[in-house]
């Protein structure tokens, strides 16, 4: 079985954005074990949608098109499919109850175009779409699946995996089971050095590596008739890239590092709270992203001034003029002071130059001091951290996460 | 003239890479003047190549492709081009020295399998690559122009820019300029309503709306031979959409909510400190990652817990007794709080419901409360937004930011 992606948005031929929910479908597709030999991308345009339909049904089983369901005049996705196969639109009442809900949840009077948005072939699967007004659709027509989805990531993804990726799975013979090992603090290279025999001798299962956002994962898949026959051929490669990697192996599937460090902590029954600099939020912004961060994250202090930092923290004044702001001692000091004024179990700390600016050649920017502070003392660590603002920001929020899971 | 981009590489099909050679490409051929209407990817195939550049060579005037031009086996674009083209490839003896010389700096052998990446058509223009091995190459053919550049973009960007674009400058006659409006507190059917008439009749220059992260641009784009002309096509329909819109065009082209916010503040003098509570450090996230923001925010406290509310920005226990967390009340107490607490010109607060849980029907998940404080007093405002966790957070802080560039 195989499938193409047809991307249909002018603003992905204008550069605007980056075709990432081609990306996204084609790492789903491939571990349902369906291949993609191809993708395109046509603009908001009639008959080049036609065409690439045409094309795509001639050499390809599923044909996913993304994007083209807004509620404007431009979004021409489900309309041009509809005259592509024969087939006539009319409103899904449920659709457009879904739609009018949404928009009187959120206070405000529903558009006559978005009406548009409930239209579907009477004979189309209706996929649901929880974070915005377009629904999706699945449409069986002449040996094909046509698949219609949203064109926004955060629409488009929960669909896939909710609705589409089970209907596909139960259209492909071959199971495919995956486990992901997620790692963190040791590079892609140096991963695939410590695993090259694994590497080589791949097979059923099979081993692909892939970095990004300064982590790296390892997505071991095997095809097999059940989960229990799946494992017993994951489990034995797992242990073995388990037992070489060690502890830099943080997490597993839909793991994230902050899912895996708030679990810990909630297993152990700690509290915590956060005082940082450099990263100006964001490692706190990564812990709530998570529901029931509440439940362990007291508060958190974005001391960027010194003032605030001597204020909300009791960091020394002396410590701040003899050794600086971005300090191993005002780390310490920083952690030691959130937990002490929050009253948490554990404090922690960050500061340091995120650039473009502020660096010098003894402090030069990526250079970020962390601590963990809790009952039996405080550690600092330092780090020299590479990239712009922004990776240097992620980088340190991940340093410290990482480093307070160790701890635990 | 129109160009189509043709990516060849399996790591594409596979999702191991967006295609953001693509994407570049798109917006540097699209500022030449030069129309996209097709992006293909295809794989390490050499029939599948075949397949592309054939129905490319049928509707588009150039067709550039991207990646396969490395030293290994699966590596076939420029080896498929030429047989596509009927023609011969050679060495080509200053492309070799590069590459021998490109090894020697780095201390290496080269292998034999690199001499592949000398080879071109006689007739082929040849790129240099100042940051890889693989040169790329322009060929003349057939009244088409074929180009065909490296896959990864430290080596294609530098490559289309110092080589291709002024080679494609002298084939083009008019060049493209736009103008960007960014949009926030209006939705994507409802700017399109205010500017139907616009929409229906534009011509030269182009409107093109987009929505996303909550939040819509309009594209407007004219050709024109020069910026003084593009402006007098621009300029009168850009001030006919503001006259529309009002105070929700926030921006243009590059700016983002955040650095009109900042400035704002920078100009006027002021500075900034945020109580968050239900958006969890994402606002003050989002600043940061300005350069240049701690001249303008001294601190922020993450006040998740009501404890913490308390102590570090002065709510009164009655009123987080009395009203809740998520109240007006405590908002505007929030506000003040750290307002007063901080030294800041300006106090900024948000307290809501991100969800999944916590909600109930007199408050249910979505409810957030804004509240702004300076020295003339304390506003509040109350929002309900839609989405999940992230999404609510995400709204609710450029809510906050947008109010607050109002408010200025």
């Amino acid at each position: 079985m195989n499938a193409e992606i047809i991307g249909i948005g002018t603003e992905l031929l204008l550069g605007q954005i980056a075709n990432t929910d081609a990306q996204f479908l084609s790492q789903q597709l491939s571990a349902l074990g369906i291949d993609i030999y191809w993708h395109t991308v046509v603009g908001d345009n009639h008959n080049r949608i036609i065409e690439a339909l045409k094309t795509a049904s001639g050499r390809s089983n599923i044909i996913i098109t993304t994007g083209g369901l807004g509620p404007t005049m431009d979004d021409l996705s489900k309309e041009t499919l509809a005259e592509f196969l024969g087939i006539k639109l009319k409103i899904h009442e449920p659709s457009l109850k879904r739609i009018q809900d949404y928009f009187s949840s959120i206070g405000r009077e529903m558009t006559e175009s978005n009406e548009k948005q409930a239209l579907f072939p009477e004979e189309a699967i209706i996929l649901k779409n929880d974070n915005g007004t377009a629904p999706g659709a699945i449409i069986e027509k002449n040996s094909k699946i046509y698949i219609v989805l949203p064109g926004p990531p955060s629409e488009l993804q929960p669909m896939f995996i909710n609705e589409v990726k089970p209907y596909l799975a139960g259209k492909t013979g071959d199971e495919i089971y995956s486990r992901v090992l997620r790692i963190f603090g040791v590079g892609e290279s140096s991963v695939e050095d410590k695993i090259k025999d694994l590497l080589q001798k791949q097979g059923n299962p099979t081993i692909a590596p892939l970095a990004g956002g300064g982590q790296v994962t390892l997505r071991i898949t095997a095809k097999a008739a059940s989960q229990i026959e799946a494992d017993q051929l994951i489990i034995p490669i797992q242990k073995e890239i388990e037992s070489r990697l060690g502890n830099s192996v943080y997490g597993y599937d839909g793991d994230s590092m902050e899912t895996v460090v708030l679990n810990l902590l909630k297993q152990k029954g700690l509290s915590i709270a956060i005082a940082e600099s450099c990263t100006g939020g964001l490692a706190t912004n990564m812990i709530t992203n998570i529901p029931g961060s509440s439940e362990v994250l007291l508060e958190s202090c974005v001391t960027y001034s010194n003032e605030s930092k001597i204020k909300r923290l009791g960091v020394s004044e002396d410590t701040l003029i003899n050794y600086g702001a971005v300090s191993s001692q005002t780390a310490y000091e920083m952690a030691e002071g959130i937990r002490k004024t929050s009253g948490a179990d554990i404090g922690v700390a960050i500061t340091g130059i995120a650039g473009p600016g502020g660096g010098t050649d003894q402090k030069p920017v990526g250079l970020v001091y962390l601590s963990i502070s809790n009952s039996k003392g405080t550690e600092t660590k330092q780090l020299r951290l590479g990239g712009n603002r922004i990776r240097i920001k992620a980088a340190a929020a991940l340093h410290l996460l990482n480093w307070l899971r160790l701890s635990l």
